[in-house]
């Protein structure tokens, strides 16, 4: 009921806060005999990891996973798996400056509302810290899908402030072409678009130069997913995904296929036209059915189509902000200022794209073990 | 796990389709001794029901509700209540033409890809038939907000194809500017900015003229939200609202507060700053806290600020159409055309508008639910 | 969070109360290509029905049940199933003799006192009444598990009063030889053992002429189950097979194999020694793993063995009673007598064997669905 | 749907095996405000551990909780509270006499008919050890039912065998006639009845010298319990704590009130009278409503009715014993013997104990928050 867990048969459950000892999730629902261990986690926390590149927060989080349960010889046992991420820096430093005032763009005023108090160390249980177990969730579900239905899920940046990526086929954007992490390299933005990515690092550069925030938009592209998953009322595919991406920090929009673009379409033009892969094919029974576009977004009627599954999603600007900002006190209501220390993302978006992949990783998974018994 | 139920302490679960003998409802977690009876749930049914003007479908659905439960002597009892509604033709008329074939656009092919078979009567339980229980469970939340703290849920067309209304402040539409419903009255597309009104019906009786159809966006704007409601990480109410939004049929995008637009914004333009509807008051402890400007959309960290919830969906044009269009058999995959008999919207909005408010009404209920006791 | 549904991959929600409208069970997780019409839920409906013969209540209830969605063409199309049966007398009869005052042993006094008030007509939602649709949904559940494993469930009764059956072996019980059902015959009680019916219906005999009433006990078997059902933490199969049968009305204690006889066995008496069905085959591999003896009931840890699942339920005598009890009125809590009119079951244990058999085939399905892919 | 997961409200995830790094519990749903630490769960936690007296298990385990979350300066924050136990001798000790062979009355025939294999290391996720993070959350549940409506959880043994415990009046059992732990006096085994307590003793030390075990049945009662908490039909307060009882090892019966003794009561005898704390006092309207007796067990319809909550469960005698018993061979399913190394309870009773009150706890807190506000 509060809302710590997420998915159905493959289900996750969190806890944790920013500057407690430590964030854990429980999987629920990974079948048995799947391979697994620490080291299978690693790439992607390093990807949402702070402090990669200049371009993103310092904060030292060193992100190691201790697989608590679950696993017995290498191997997934079919119950219950707890991964747990130590904070390295539990601290509570010198939150004096913040822990009176509502920050703007946080939660600071809400959580009170709700619970009558916080933990105002860092944010708390809404900190993006809470997306650490998140990733390593799922790196389980990648494994899952890619060992199931070979499934792919990769994400990237497309845009930043008015900065807009040319991607031809987002279908065959490659890992390579997203993770080229480098200062030297445009691609510390996580966009594949090397010349759009090099005008978004100097926009990055821009703001932080000047202690402001920039927002931006990402795109995942899920690969090799066969024909059927999902269901057709209420935990349509196209939904639980929404609200996967809507349960990260930050995100104002979510769209697939030609999303808002719809608004102006007609269906003469909007409907992707069925064929087969092999149409002229005489025994085409067998041909694999797809469709000649895909406005559709990979989705029709709540149900894969087969045809790649495309999302979009909106990400505000950094709410922390190292400039002043007017604001509130917490008690009494009174005009004031803040200004959050420390060193913040300038642009949230690079570090989206791991949590944004884990989220859609986990939908699918969920929803083949809803329909498939497990591999 | 099969996905016909939404939601936790206001739970709806749903049966039906297009052409069997009904649909019915079951609704748990409706607190006891709320005022309910069937005239009630009449007003949002008629405006979803086809027929209401020319530029929706003719199809006549009767939908009168009958309330199978949960009422004893006009009061709701606390246990769960079901409303039934019978399809008033369930005859199966000549579906031949649909019946081994692929529309595009509709789930016929992912229908298939899942159960091995469908029920190919009008699109069974993909038909948007199924949402007339919806919003007769979403005229019960609405009852419920209204009664436990005054909430109110509104939404209205603000595009339809490139027509695009001026909404000065969507928190002061009211429902008689949305709802002035006759043939001669441009609101029939309910939109509550006349002069778009006028443009959007010309663009919509354009493509029915040419058998084509058109999309749009929809807002939706709850206002009297109390700050608190809703969960920090998973179940993050934009989140839950994302999701209802996205399991109606032909969404595509849903955005809230800025949406996109955030992705061209600096963090100290889109941070909205706090402050008290009476700040020069010395006595402000007790003010009410406010934002001076909601590209927030009522919603941080999850939970709601207590501005008003803003909200918007893409609609895609009508996949239906009158027009032949290319598709494949459903056997042998051989290319085929289709065209679909009988009348359908031209434009889904003026009918999805219930829909979308019964939607965000039963998340409303069912996160006070879970914050609250029952009033 | 009403606690309206039951079963996580079989989920059954139910509606209805004994004088409303009518009784619904929407089912959801029916896989997709099972045979089912409406003639398939009378036996079961039929032998839970009133009036059967002179030992049970004379209520007329016709239990028609109507299937509302998800069959098509005569199979279950994979989507929610919805189960009608309308109630057929509703008429407010004359309740003021039960309206104001605490019936001794039913729910009068704790629905107030969890609602503020209740619908006083027979019980309301509290009433026997309510389980007519899990008989229905249990008679869909019985199909499934019969065509998915050939499962197999059959309930009887083997105490009235102190009246005991001896049952050889209960797996080898047969439908024929609890169901012999005329006035004439003593298995109107619903026990094999026929020397004991005989005593049990002299028995329930007795204490009708008195106007009281008799407890019982239920015997439940499952048979053809096979290993590995079930979960090994808190959804084991025990587990939810003990809700199942204490969600139904008047149990007060469910036992499983040996029973509460465990308390007086040591561990070497009590431990089922494991061999195999040809134990004396060389290529005993692949032989079938069975135990000596069943004192575990057919679960360990948890987990089906493959052995007949056994369960006792102790059923309470019915609470009304036509003689008069002390009690107190609702409003004053003053001292008065209550006597119900109408015709009660003298004993209820006939009537509880469809209910009990139901609920455990629903707990079998839904376990099987978990585990498995529909079949 | 792996069932790692018990309760809605207060919803309790575990994860961890007796062999692997540690058992953790995520609770979600404990209101904020709540005072808590690690002190408070260790009371509980070591009345659940081995080594206590010579009666139990001599296993070294340390159970020292680590609280990762939803604790901030001293009070619960009301977001998701995690609990480490990390397990003290995770060694894989000498398990090849046990490894491939089936003990009897273990789950692990069941565990391979499910998952294929096994985590064999002293019953992996079906070792007892896994409810030690059930007790510490037990102990959270406790605290908040007593801070609720002062409510409170009491177990102890009731038989060893054929040894009765007499106990006048179970409410008024307390907590330290129950714990008078030292190996002189005979409480160790956790009946208030010093008698019986004695003769208990004395029948777990000969069974012990036998190596052998013993069975037995606890009670349970929960005082101080508002009328109203619990469900009318699935999710009935009896059937929840069945569940949680059954969800426990070892547990073949479960009964509440007069429970299988109702068989033989007549509704005349059986029916609890009610009336009034004060029923001579004029102004009854405001009494207290009771029953003069306690044969209901405190729940009536499913919803409590205000007097004590009565439950006994039968717990079998350990299966592991040290003494050869006959079984097969996992692989080749040939006759072999088994004798389990390592020192085993002779009875697990004493131990069952905490457990017990640690379920009924945490069913009482689930359906409070359910019912209620957080307090």
């Amino acid at each position: 009921m509060s809302g710590n867990s997420f998915g159905q048969a493959f289900r996750i459950t969190t806890a944790g806060e920013s500057h407690g000892p430590g964030n854990v999730v429980i999987i629920d629902g990974v079948p048995p005999g799947l391979s697994l261990c620490e080291d299978d986690l690693l790439p992607d926390l390093r990807r949402r990891r702070p402090g990669q590149s200049k371009i993103v927060t310092q904060r030292d989080e060193a992100d190691e996973p201790e697989i608590l349960s679950g696993v017995f010889d290498g191997k997934t046992t079919g119950t219950s798996l707890a991964i747990l991420i130590r904070n390295k820096d539990q601290r509570s430093r010198d939150y004096d400056d913040i822990k009176d005032v509502y920050r703007p763009g946080h939660a600071d005023y809400t959580f009170d509302a709700k619970y009558g108090f916080r933990d105002y160390r860092g944010g708390g249980r809404s900190s993006a810290r809470e997306t650490t177990v998140r990733v390593a969730a799922g790196a389980v579900a990648k494994k899952l899908i890619a060992e199931a239905f070979g499934g792919k899920v990769l994400a990237y940046v497309v845009q930043i402030g008015d900065v807009q990526a040319e991607i031809a086929d987002p279908s065959s954007v490659t890992l390579e072409q997203v993770e080229q992490l480098s200062d030297s390299s445009p691609n510390v933005v996580r966009c594949p678009d090397n010349d759009a990515a090099g005008r978004m690092l100097a926009k990055i550069e821009e703001v932080r130069s000047q202690q402001d925030s920039i927002g931006g938009v990402a795109e995942i592209v899920a690969t090799n997913i066969p024909p059927g998953l999902g269901e057709p009322v209420f935990d349509k595919i196209k939904a639980d995904l929404a609200k996967a991406l809507f349960s990260l920090p930050a995100v104002l929009g979510v769209e697939y296929g030609i999303g808002f673009g719809c608004a102006t379409m007609r269906g003469s033009e909007n409907n992707d036209i069925f064929t087969t892969e092999e149409s002229d094919d005489p025994s085409a029974e067998s041909a694999k059915v797809i469709t000649q576009s895909n406005r559709h977004g990979g989705m029709l009627g709540g149900i894969t189509s087969g045809m790649p599954i495309l999302l979009r999603a909106a990400v505000k600007p950094t709410s922390s902000l190292s400039q002043e900002q007017p604001t509130i006190t917490r008690k009494e209501k009174r005009p004031t200022t803040v200004r959050t220390r420390g060193r913040h993302d300038p642009c949230l978006l690079p570090r989206f794209i791991p949590m944004a992949e884990a989220m859609v990783a986990i939908v699918l998974a969920d929803h083949w073990l809803r329909w498939h018994k497990p591999c």
